[in-house]
């Protein structure tokens, strides 16, 4: 392996799916939900290019998940070069183009790795290798792609062709890029030998990329290089510009650049690859029994077959009994039963859940803010029950209520407490009482995690009656 | 309709089953559960029987049962005439013998009509007029079982076979009780006629009735008299003797008596009877739609056909997609999803969750006792939150716990609270701490519910970390 400079990774986190409800909702999608095993997949995708040839890597994610990224990020110890906050959801082609300005500003001629961070890959070792020799072609002035050999006719993915069958870890010349198929249009390539799923990851240097976006979609060019430019730090963000970004198209870097592109490269990627595009995909990745049947938490199959049993809580049991071919998912405000072969009809369920007006459909029981998350444990007639978690050194906003008082009781760690003006520490076993309309401030002072139970009680007790004096983290 | 005397119901509730898991579980069996709309079963045959003929009830239940019991008397506004406790489950044999021989030392010539509290009556005009024919045929001295006409080859019932095939509701007289058959038995006594589907119900004078059991069952009546004789009061309870009682064959008045007894009559029951006796029964009983799906709660079915889809608690969505013949049932601690042919088999989820040592199998989220009820709503280290619902009038007892301090929020109605001899009132938006080791007491001293927040804190936080200093209830 040679490596003339390092690689800079650049993950794409601002997606937000439907297809593996009730776990991913629109407000916690897919990339940072515990899927398999113990870190999210945006975990898992940042430890793979967390070092060898690997550079910190750029991170453009939504707005609304920037706190997520924050945590997720430190939870697994990785310092990101950059945070790019996408003012809205313009797909894969402007938020890729605004990572390669971003870093063009710097060192246009670097490499770098675009790549989603909602997949899973199984061989690190193998991927590593497929990154070096991709950088070797992409040090040459290649634009790389990546494809996984299928072992089924997938009409979920696009393909790539080749010019011939390939085998070993070689960059081969990209003939074109297949959309999605047809399932006759699937089986026979899947005969033919010369067709790889694309995989969505990319690998070139940024002037390059740059080039192959100015000659295939002028259009975005301008509108994203503005978004860019007029960037504004954000705490340790970097929130590009949002009128300049709301006249990007949205549009894909398939439909945008590759499609249109000659001289494209493609590297095998024999990884262990999938996208867990939907709860079937996530069954055929999680262990098995010997009747085929996975199970996560406290769920229990009693003569099942080809059946995924997912509690995601703990102290909620799923019992499966007598299932063939089925997936269900239990979370304790929404649940979900489906024949595996229909969970690609999962927008389904949620648009009809959406057009009931049910939270559940995009909302998720936890609330992840900046200085940590909150869920509501129950809620009654005039009153509302929240477990907070506030991070070591976090605080939240000075803030008052218009509707409600609240009780805390601190259960965990230490509390600094300010209520109009006076502040005091409020300890574990201790309790502290904020009156309705009182301005407070809630702190954690100290070095591990502060867990309180507050109690509201009031004739209203939305989100939305909150008024902020007061916000480290630049919210209104 | 001529009446000598008034009918004097004897409802039976100390039963508890698996089949309807998770809804009934042992803490809080079947003829509790909000089945079929919004009174329990319980209820329901407490209502069916709550005037026209009939005298003030008895009940015969379990000891652990007996809060719950008078608490659902109370919400519907019965009056029993006694509630009588078994100390152990004998089967119906003994508990319907102790009822008799209760109602013998003041009424001996009696009509009563024994009845299960767990089956659904869709038509209680029917009823009546079915218990009017019985109780003309009963003052003559005869003692009558009721029969339902089967619509379906059912193996999960006993069967009445009577002489000749009847279909007006007349008294006839019975020629033999059919066990349980199997499947082309039943088929052929579906075709045949002469058979009725045994409802469980019973009506005679108590002298006939305890004079069967003297002939068929002597061994069961001097432990049972015994057991009755030797009954205490406790509170509104008649505690039947437990040494006496654990003398008596666990035994069925079918086994014991009825089905060597001759001289009976059966009336049909044309009534819309049901069981209930497991999911597919209760599918059949509630409105379906056009494709034969039932939902309760918050559950939604898209695409689906036959199935029955429960979610049995607010604020939980339970979304089926594409099922076909399938039970699903959620509740926030417990999630059951079967196909409806295995909904049989529901003993092995819950034997298989009982070895597991899950306390789903057999406990009730929600705990009933005789002030009220609570539920666990939060469990964290070292800390507890409770919901806790004290009903108007009604008193905790006096306690103190070696392990944990509490504090109390009290978000609904008012409560008294001792703590050391010295007490307050505590009304909504209130809180109060209990340190740890004080002796405390909690009552309702109000007219409505009064409902606080319990959050509780300590190494160790089990419910048997109590020490009773003063009980109302009779409990140590």
């Amino acid at each position: 392996m040679r490596l003339l400079r390092q690689i800079t990774p650049v993950l794409l986190c601002g997606g937000s799916g439907t297809r593996l409800w009730p776990l991913s909702r629109r407000s916690y999608p897919k990339q940072f939900s515990q899927l398999l095993g113990v870190d999210s997949l945006f975990q898992a995708s940042l430890l793979r290019v967390a070092d060898g040839p690997f550079a910190p890597p750029i991170v453009v994610t939504a707005s609304d998940f920037r706190f997520i990224v924050t945590q997720q990020m430190e939870a697994v110890g990785i310092e990101p070069a950059a945070v790019l906050l996408e003012p809205a959801a313009r797909n894969t082609g402007p938020a890729i183009l605004a990572a390669l300005l971003h870093i063009a500003q710097t060192e246009p001629e670097a490499l770098v790795l675009i790549s989603p961070s909602d997949h899973v890959v199984r061989d690190d070792k193998a991927f590593l290798a497929a990154i070096s020799t991709a950088s070797e072609a992409a040090e040459r002035g290649a634009v790389v792609t990546f494809g996984v050999r299928p072992d089924r006719a997938e009409t979920g993915y696009g393909y790539l062709e080749m010019d011939q069958p390939q085998t070993g870890p070689h960059a081969t010349p990209l003939k074109r890029f297949v959309e999605k198929p047809d399932h006759d249009t699937a089986k026979a390539m899947l005969a033919d030998g010369r067709y790889l799923w694309n995989a969505g990851l990319f690998l070139g240097r940024v002037d390059r990329l740059i080039a192959a976006f100015e000659a295939h979609a002028p259009h975005l060019v301008d509108p994203v290089r503005n978004a860019v430019q007029e960037a504004k730090p954000d705490l340790s963000f970097l929130r590009l510009d949002a009128a300049a970004w709301e006249a990007a198209e949205d549009i894909s870097i398939d439909y945008a650049v590759m499609e249109r592109a000659t001289g494209l490269f493609v590297v095998p990627l024999d990884v262990g690859w999938s996208d867990l595009g939907g709860w079937e995909t996530v069954w055929r990745e999680m262990p098995r029994d010997g009747d085929g049947v996975a199970t996560r938490g406290a769920a229990q199959a009693i003569g099942c077959r080809d059946t995924l049993l997912r509690s995601e809580t703990e102290g909620q049991v799923l019992i499966g009994l007598g299932l063939e071919g089925v997936i269900a998912v239990a979370m304790p405000d929404a649940v979900l039963v489906a024949p595996m072969d229909r969970s690609q009809d999962l927008r389904l369920a949620v648009a009809a859940l959406k057009s009931n007006g049910a939270k559940q459909a995009t909302e998720f029981p936890k609330d992840h803010r900046p200085w940590g998350w909150f869920e509501s444990i129950a809620l009654g007639h005039r009153f509302q029950v929240k477990r907070i978690h506030v991070n070591p050194g976090a605080a939240l906003s000075l803030q008052s209520h218009h509707h409600r008082a609240e009780h805390w009781i601190v259960v965990q760690g230490t509390a600094r407490v300010t209520i109009d003006d006076k502040a005091q520490l409020v300890s574990e076993n201790q309790s502290i009482y904020i009156p309705l309309g009182a301005r407070h401030k809630l702190e954690n002072p100290g070095k591990v995690p502060m867990v309180l139970i507050e109690v509201q009680t009031g004739a209203y007790l939305g989100e939305d009656d909150i008024m902020r004096h007061e916000d480290l983290y630049g919210r209104g």
